[in-house]
């Protein structure tokens, strides 16, 4: 969680403010009425149900996955975000309901968890690997620090610190107590978090207990599968697999070099090891996460920047495998990835972090959300082929269409939350300095001592390749302000106050100071141009294959443009691209592209054979490409976002 | 099994006689060392103990997989074929103490299953579904068949006739009796031979009853599981995902139309359904069997003769999903494939089944052993990239190299009895009429009433296009000599004794007949010419790419002969394939082929970033194809059929 305060923040631009008001007038009363069971014809989830029950407030055993509560607390996260925003009346009534149940269902000591709670109240803590506790307890902290930061009320940032009051008490290296750690990290995060609104050191130290534990020999949670095994309750079948890669416990995290396991623990993981390297200043620490980072972005990302390229267990694989169809890309992994990125620019100062931020809000998290707000994706693959997202296939993993919910719903109120907190991808604040990270129009105040500073963002830069930022300062003060003016931003020039200016560059920003009160405006006017793009040679999925894009969105291709078998459509990188109309009914009003293209339209001389005597022929065909985020809001069908190239 | 008694075959191909060779002189004792725990280094099978043990002459549990019975029954039904092809004095002594430990474990009333006997000996028949009891009983009878046809010895055959006698009265429609059927379909196959050999029809109505019991409402295995779970033993942890297509019983097989589920269980289903069909002149089980090969052929297998296009599973998927990479393709379910394709030319005495049946022995059949005879492929890839054949990865069940031996180790012995029993897929007899399916040079022998034909087949197609038979009639007998001649033997132009000779065409044979006691000597002439192929266009996995090929061989490139990174060669469809030398240390013989293709060297200008600008750059190389079942016998690397075509 970045340095600024939401409340500085209004995000005007049509989009991602867009998707705020959707959020909060449609989105989060849509996953309310899922989580509370009120949905007409949604299976129920217990969510809310549980802590009823855990608050003694209605009988019944526990429903639902056994981390059901974090998509309770991600929503109010989310919550709190929106009435940060402004949508206070329409959300806080309920949302103080819900921290009321919360309270409710905490036991004494502070433990909540409604599945350990309900159904094995003696079975505290007895599985780490799988259990999910401090998971929730994470994702709990989060949502208390963030309604706290959005209302000024203490009650449920009251319930986190006596939650992580007593995990502070059960877990640690001191002797007696438990020598655990979460199999799901997140709460590392939740603590730094905790720390940073409490100030209270212990919990930036239990933080740096679970990370320093971690992966010590012998191997915490392997030791508690050979205790337990069977476990008292085992849940996930795929746990039979569980190997110390896929934990990230096959060394300390500091020695880690490269991004393996699930996806989405790895990341959390090493986003807290940034803000932890920030405040230790270690840099043992800073150098593992600035080598786990250029792994992922270097080795293992995709173009949409998805992770997680294998199927099976959620997970990274191995360098360059990056399967556009059999791959996991889970939207919450990217949901990490941004929080990972945004980590390292704090810790580091460098405006390129950002980029793969961007990357990952601009196609994969936004792809997870439909148009409408209440469909979602959890799996975001660059290449469906419908027919064969079979439950007899290795892609069954893989819907071809966004659904209403999930068993295992971790998705949409991630999403939510990272769109409804868009804010602190945009704006950072440094000593003395403001950093705009995103182009994207909104506005953004900020006190430096006695001096306000305000500023104003204006961005048209998929238009027209503008932007525009008028600040103000309002008092004496030496304010630098930078700004990220991303790659694809090309042949930028700038103007202060009109006139022509070259500001200097450190640390990948352009920057300007500003040193007396008053009005600054500074107009960018670059070149964003629509062009090929392809991977490096070592990716084998992607190779001879281009993709198109435009700024930091990266096109696909549908069949409801193209027609059906994408895979037979080969491109020409050397044809020109055109940008053409936005697609009314989809948000952003962002150009579609079209090229020409072929179409292969025989393969084989005896069409109906399956093999023959290779013999193509191609016709010409006008290829048509949409934003990839906005892939699957009219008619399902296939999708990708590689074709083959002609040469 | 066909009609032909494998005594009157000799097969003399360098190719597959020396298969034949290494067969009996070095893989059995190979698989025997394994099955018995006597090779070093191998990790234990238990195989032979489980006999052991159940026969009362060691005291101890089971060891290994619940089926692995069959690996022993498997290897003596091959080491049956080996003794019919002149290796008795090798192998019939070790045999013959082989059958006297089988006899030595069967139970009183004729049981014999090793894992039930020693661990459940009140649970038979209690999980059908994963039990693979019928499954085992099926191999014990093709095992005792081979034996008896092999040697005439009686002891086996009469524990595998004591054995089909308990199923006969255990399982049937009759009141009172079980209404299951095996969860892996084999019994039915072996019931048939066994009819075969013994004229004793209870054998071909029990087949037909659990044909014809399957499938119906309700559904014997889903209540079986329901009514067990959790089973007293479960056994495969991926039956969670347990469905009726997996199992081929979502509906009667008469009624299927398309491959489904598990592909060794389908195939060897449908090659039982196709013998039923046979002798029960069962019109609608006749449909079944073309309708579900049509589907097979025509959209459902792969170039390789490979099936099973999903790795979870192992099984079909849907029509024209066919990725290269992830599949299955396990060796057994092309055995089955070939066992189909057999059964159904036997049914129809159409050749055309025998393409299929030559597609998959000289493609995935073959690959499953390696020229030494003692490393075996359970997947056969058509596209592998070593480094991510990981655990991590969706792609942990291909193996990149051929491994010794398997825990679940269906496949060697499988390869071993099919190879051994080569023969019944060269030759077939038809009432007066001798059927050459494959130009594998060999001998043949078969008397018609009081008159011997005797052939011998010479070829030598894949080196000139040219193939002799010289056939000898001796005593008046009027004959047909039908002979398939393959669509890739181009031009082919016929004499007969010398003489320029028109034959006429028959059901997919080339016909003479014979009409005298005399010599007739005729010899084939074409051209056999190495092609570029590719497949259907709604093949998405293969768009766009082609491979070549030579006669019935599919060819493939690999890491050693063309470099690292297949995926960046790009092949020219109108460019010359040249023949070149055979690789010396590898079997038959085969030319290696050569082309003028490309190498992409450069994609993106920043050749270190994972994406970048599109920027292809490619240089001329010189690609090298091998006979796909030859890959993996010089140095491990990647391997690829399909390459992109470049237009």
């Amino acid at each position: 969680m970045s340095t600024i305060d939401l409340h500085q923040v209004r995000v005007t631009d049509s989009l991602f403010g867009g998707y705020i008001q959707l959020l909060a007038e449609k989105v989060l009363p849509y996953q309310w009425q899922v989580l509370s069971d009120q949905l007409p014809g949604n299976a129920k989830t217990y969510c809310v149900e549980n802590f009823r029950i855990a608050a003694g407030q209605k009988q019944g055993g526990h429903g639902g996955a056994i981390f059901q509560d974090t998509d309770l607390y991600k929503w109010l996260e989310a919550v709190a975000y929106c009435i940060a925003a402004g949508y206070r009346d329409e959300l806080e009534p309920l949302a103080d309901q819900v921290v009321e149940l919360l309270a409710a269902a905490q036991c004494e000591d502070g433990y909540l968890n409604t599945y350990i709670t309900i159904e094995h109240p003696d079975r505290r803590w007895a599985n780490l690997t799988e259990g999910h506790e401090l998971y929730g307890a994470g994702h709990l902290i989060e949502a208390a620090v963030a309604y706290y930061q959005a209302t000024g009320k203490r009650a449920l940032l009251d319930v986190g610190i006596r939650f992580a009051d007593l995990i502070d008490r059960v877990f640690g290296e001191e002797e007696g107590k438990c020598h655990g750690y979460p199999g799901h990290q997140e709460i590392e995060l939740a603590l730094v978090r905790l720390y940073r609104v409490t100030q209270e050191k212990r919990y930036l130290s239990l933080a740096r207990y679970f990370i320093s534990e971690r992966g010590k020999a012998p191997n915490y949670l392997m030791q508690e599968r050979a205790r337990n095994h069977p476990f008292p309750f085992e849940i996930f079948p795929e746990f039979m697999e569980y190997d110390e890669l896929y934990a990230q416990t096959h060394q300390p995290p500091v020695h880690q070099t490269t991004a393996e396991g699930h996806a989405v623990r790895a990341l959390y993981m090493y986003s807290a090891m940034a803000e932890l390297a920030i405040y230790s200043e270690d840099d043992a620490l800073r150098n593992a996460c600035r080598k786990l980072y250029e792994n992922i972005v270097e080795r293992r990302m995709y173009i949409t920047g998805g992770v997680g390229s294998s199927g099976k267990l959620e997970r990274f694989t191995t360098d360059y495998d990056l399967p556009n169809d059999t791959m996991y890309c889970e939207s919450c992994a990217s949901v990490a990835l941004m929080m990972f990125g945004q980590r390292m620019a704090e810790l580091t100062g460098e405006a390129t972090y950002y980029d793969t931020v961007e990357r990952a809000l601009m196609n994969t998290v936004l792809a997870g959300i439909s148009a409408g707000g209440d469909r979602y994706f959890y799996v975001n693959p660059l290449e469906v082929w419908p027919a064969n997202c079979l439950a007899s296939t290795s892609m069954s993993h893989v819907k071809p269409v966004r659904q209403p919910w999930f068993p295992c719903a971790c998705c949409p109120p991630n999403i939510a939350r990272t769109l409804a907190s868009v804010g602190q991808y945009i704006y950072s604040v440094q000593s003395g300095a403001v950093c705009g990270n995103q182009f994207i129009s909104s506005t953004f105040r900020h006190a430096f001592g006695n001096a306000d500073f305000a500023l104003e963002l204006k961005s048209s830069y998929m238009r027209d390749g503008c932007v525009t930022l008028k600040a103000t300062l309002s008092g004496d003060a030496r304010i630098r302000l930078k700004v990220r003016v991303p790659g694809y931003m090309q042949h930028a020039s700038f103007t202060l106050n009109g006139r022509r200016d070259q500001p200097e560059k450190e640390q990948g920003y352009t920057c300007w100071t500003l040193e007396n009160a008053g009005t600054y405006t500074i107009d960018i006017r670059a070149e964003v141009r629509p062009v090929f793009v392809a991977a490096n040679l070592h990716v084998r999925a992607d190779a001879g294959k281009a993709a198109v894009s435009k700024g930091p969105f990266v096109y696909c291709f549908e069949e409801t443009d193209n027609g059906a078998n994408l895979a037979n459509l080969p491109i020409r990188t050397d044809a020109p691209l055109t940008e053409t109309a936005p697609l009314e009914q989809l948000p952003g009003e962002l150009p579609t592209l079209e090229t020409d293209g072929e179409r292969i339209v025989q393969s084989i001389e005896q069409t109906e054979s399956l093999y023959g005597q290779a013999a193509f022929k191609t016709e010409k065909q006008r290829l048509k490409a949409i934003p990839y985020f906005q892939w699957c809001n009219r008619k399902p069908g296939e999708m990708t976002v590689f074709l083959p190239v002609s040469r």
